[in-house]
């Protein structure tokens, strides 16, 4: 039960899958941030699902981002911005049917649990990830502030079931390439092999996890919050609350626990005045400070839990074994649609820090 | 500088590691939890370097835990606990030469940058892993309070330099195996090997990292605070706050990214009357809350960046090129110590979660 | 810009006078609380303007509530409750007249100055009385949670224009007296002399101030967190956020500066085996923890600000004198509404230190 | 169990009245602030008790402040600082003989029932006025870095005993006036009234209370975070932190209930080009926002609730009534010691609020 997150810059997430509607609440954004709703949508309308089967639930949301308050003549006001988005295309009926069977991989169990069986059990309620809408609504107003301070963020596919992209390094080059396909990848040939390999789980009544990687360019120098705000701890806590995310790393990550001190560290250098390392292993942070070099994350996202192949479970009711196999409407592979939600938890989080160095002023002029 | 971490059981640490002492305050620990100061010193005793060479860093510091408040006639009273060791035998000879150099891998470009040169540099100031001694003494109070409702933790090593242990699976005969060795390996040929590679890398004024495996056993269902505070992000949080760690993944981890979602998926299954999955691949946590199962984490740590080869870098003062060799005292390789360290925050985290959750009430009799 | 109240009930406020909507989130509510849409409709309407002018500002809101999320099938189900009323009966009409004039009294130039003019002037945006209808709509849902636990607050008028009520001390009195008039009041001879007052200071273009007590009863004792989150303490910053209260007070109050200790001094005593004080100067706190006996606050309320009479002041644009006689809809004296608006401030604050304190579970049964 | 204040500007509490030390930890503190531990221990002494008997408390402490961390050649270096003074004149035999005995008007009833009888008695433990030698230290640097913008903050005694005092209005003349006697009274000739009252109560075996004004001078507009976070709202959290405060008021506080809207309100006017009002019964907050008036505050100090009268009161073990003179070392009137408290609570929660507006820059240079 806490549904908000940052310091100063801070989201608080309300809503349910099959309820009213899913929105957020942003405090402390600074006054005089000009907003178009049109950008706010597109940033939305990233999160959303292919429109070609298989790579598409069959949900069909228009998903039309509302600004309830905080914003006045165009521009934020210093008073909290809360954005939502309506839920019409509800159809609760494949959850009723299994409202008492925990579903494998998925958060039923814990949720029972842990609320009593009061949940909201429609859509996963709580534990849909049509509730990362609202974390994207954020993110696109994150984004714009840190672009007054030239800081862009980017979140894209780099591996779906075993197939690694080989993207390029840069964010715009990034951009241009994963606007190509419909995986987000910046590697046209691997995203050619992870559609196909999405197609064929699919048939098969299976899904697919992969990574992702999110980037970050532009950063000064000093953002973080050390011992405990590290920057990697408070990007880690965001990305976590991406449902099926089991992993982050930052730089080289993992693969450093097989490299030595002298291949790890990355050498400071002077180019054009400024202080930069030659290499990134260390992703931009050092002792949980941005070096102003690319921030660099990758996320491990987990098959989606919900698969028509019959798997055993528990009866919530009876605490009997039974079988189920899981109907509805549920993408394949969301590693995608989870790309774009990284990408906004990462600028949600460096706004907040952006903020708490005085990096960005309180009032925008 | 956010120095504080938890909710309920909130810990503050303060200190630096050539400066008098190193402290932590803990707030919100139930009143009437009987302290011996002997079992505070035995966990922070973990935390040490060991003996022998080359796995020790070359300080020797008794490092008697104190206890300055909090604590009243055996018990804890409610109030705040503040522990702190005193740094004694302190030799700022070696940083003093280096003080304007920024070490490649270390902290010492971004808290520069950060706090405008005015840090205190010496033994790395905050940024040494002395101060995780704070959190060690925090953990150790963490861990009684769990004990209390029969939660077990563990940190150990399962990775150094590439060479990778099997270890057992249950805490019990991971704690019997890891106390064989000084690399804190809960499998002995593994942990001779590594031995083995430490040694070399000394020899070659280089230095290794590696993976630690923290566990936890015990654990109600429903701990963890959706959508933001899930058990993972608070975990991860807190484990970005140990020195060198650059990647923590749950239970299957950055391998889903491989795995079908019918290979991923842990069915349910009822045993003794206890609902359990059969296969642990979420870690002990679906939708950011706890299972029952056993909780699995994984860290990986970087290789110290304290190296005796020559390495190219930058002078503050300056800002031109120079190289640099760092002398004075460190670990070849700090895994096992920081095994310590992920034991204590994994501790620290789920005693602030059950106080959440209210599995462990605020007035122990 | 923190517009959050609490630690584990904890409110977010958003929403101005004339925007789309005034709404609250709460979030920490435990699950399975019974909530009918009627009740929290009931206590809104307590916080809105009485029917007969002179008493009653213009504005005719149906603020009819709805719930956006957090309610299923009847209960709370542990997530963020959402709830809002729509701004209709808009009229900025006379705000655009005077918005470049800074209304004595009002928070128009400090807001000015603190969002660089891009606050929402209209109906005075985020310092709107109306703003409360959030608090009070958190308040009905705080009060349903206390009376599980048998705690039961009250907000009433004791004071306005200098005349001051006798009312009685229990709340069940102080409710049946208050709701025969329009001041809430539980003084009836009182109330008629108020109103009379009110009467005469709107015929005279100018306003009135005064005094609420705030009640509660049934408070187990041990409520309170200090040293810093003491009762007194928390309330009061829960009472400030109220337009227009200059100070607040507990038991005796600033009365207690001239009394001598052994005046002041409450006895103890037993009463049914239970520890109890003779007298209750203490208001219900000691140490900052409640003690069992009757909570007793007051809270000033100053004159409303908008009054018709002729005022000098600035213009914000030409930064030169100017006079102003502010037109609009305005109550002579907001006493009564903000009485409605402190008893669910007193509610809210104490729902959340039950639940700190683990009077009240996480999943009601 | 809140034992921390402030969002950027934060304090934490530790340490017991007869137990080893009390202490603070501040985190937040910009990098840069030159710190002499002269001027923390200047400060310090102002909340010592006074040398003349019966205005004294017998304890005798030297109360040498020691600076344990986040200070390194004479600046603050961005770190928490952790400051203490140890307990060295401990006589806990007066408390010892009592210890099962509740003193009226103490926390000793309160806590007993919140901690379950584990809280410290001896001295009062954690409830003892020598917790608020921390919150001193604390304001000492928090003044120092007002002092970098300007703002000069003063506590001082305006009434005892029902004697007020006539005091000048800026802080300068106030701080002349109130050094000349020893109840911190700006006013000389109630100053002598008072000091006659206490000689008078403390032959009689009673106490006195009395009320503080706190004062800022040169607070910029725009100080207040709205609408929870108001300047009003915190500093009386901070207020109520110092014990036997019982009531707190802004302006004209409580008598704005007996004043008209054309009264109260302040009329807004321009001098040498800054906008100011021509009176300040808004004592320098509108809309919980600082004008840039002066900050006045009032404070109610209820009298010693230790008296040596005899006093019935209740047995924690027997449950029986008793009765109890209370001995030890008790000042007759705690008003001008808890006026240097409300001094540093007010540069404390001021400090806070100008990190958080952006007008202290996180490092000083």
């Amino acid at each position: 039960m806490n549904n908000s997150l940052g310091e100063v810059f801070r989201i608080t997430s309300f809503g349910e899958s099959h309820g009213d509607c899913v929105g957020i609440v942003i405090d402390g954004c600074p006054a005089g941030l000009p907003i178009h709703i049109d950008e706010i949508q597109r940033e939305a309308d990233k999160r959303k699902s292919s429109r070609n089967r298989p790579l598409a639930t069959g949900r069909r949301e228009a998903d039309k981002v509302e600004v309830f308050s905080g914003v006045f003549n165009g521009f934020t006001t210093g008073a909290p911005i809360c954005l939502a988005i309506w839920n019409r295309d509800i159809d609760s009926s494949e959850y009723e049917k299994i409202k008492n069977v925990f579903r494998p991989g998925h958060a039923d169990f814990t949720a029972y649990e842990k609320y009593g069986g009061f949940n909201d059990w429609r859509g996963s309620g709580r534990f849909s990830g049509r509730i990362t809408a609202g974390f994207v609504m954020a993110g696109a107003i994150a984004k714009k502030l840190l672009a007054t301070i030239g800081i862009d963020v980017i979140g894209h596919t780099i591996e779906i079931g075993g197939v690694k992209s080989s993207p390029p390094q840069r964010i715009a080059s990034i951009r241009a390439a994963m606007a190509t396909n419909e995986v987000s990848c910046a590697d046209p040939a691997a995203a050619d092999a992870m559609i196909e390999l999405i197609k064929a789980a699919a048939k098969d009544h299976d899904s697919l996890g992969g990574v992702i990687e999110a980037r970050a360019e532009g950063l000064p120098p000093g953002l973080g919050e050390p011992v405990f705000d590290t920057l990697e701890g408070c990007l880690s806590k965001a990305y976590f609350a991406i449902p099926a995310v089991k992993g982050v790393e930052f730089g080289a990550g993992f693969s450093v626990s097989r490299l030595k001190g002298s291949e790890d560290n990355d050498a400071f250098s002077v180019v054009g005045g400024k202080i930069v390392t030659t290499t990134n292993n260390h992703g931009g942070i050092l002792g949980g400070i941005s070096s102003g070099m690319p921030l660099v994350a990758r996320l491990a996202v987990k098959p989606t839990p919900s698969i028509g192949k019959l798997q055993r479970t528990v009866d919530a009711e009876t605490r009997e074994p039974t079988s189920i196999a899981v109907g509805g409407r549920h993408d394949t592979c969301i590693v995608p649609r989870a790309a774009a939600v990284a990408e906004s938890m990462t600028a949600i989080v460096l706004a907040d820090f952006a903020l708490r160095a005085g990096k960005i002023s309180r009032v925008l002029k």
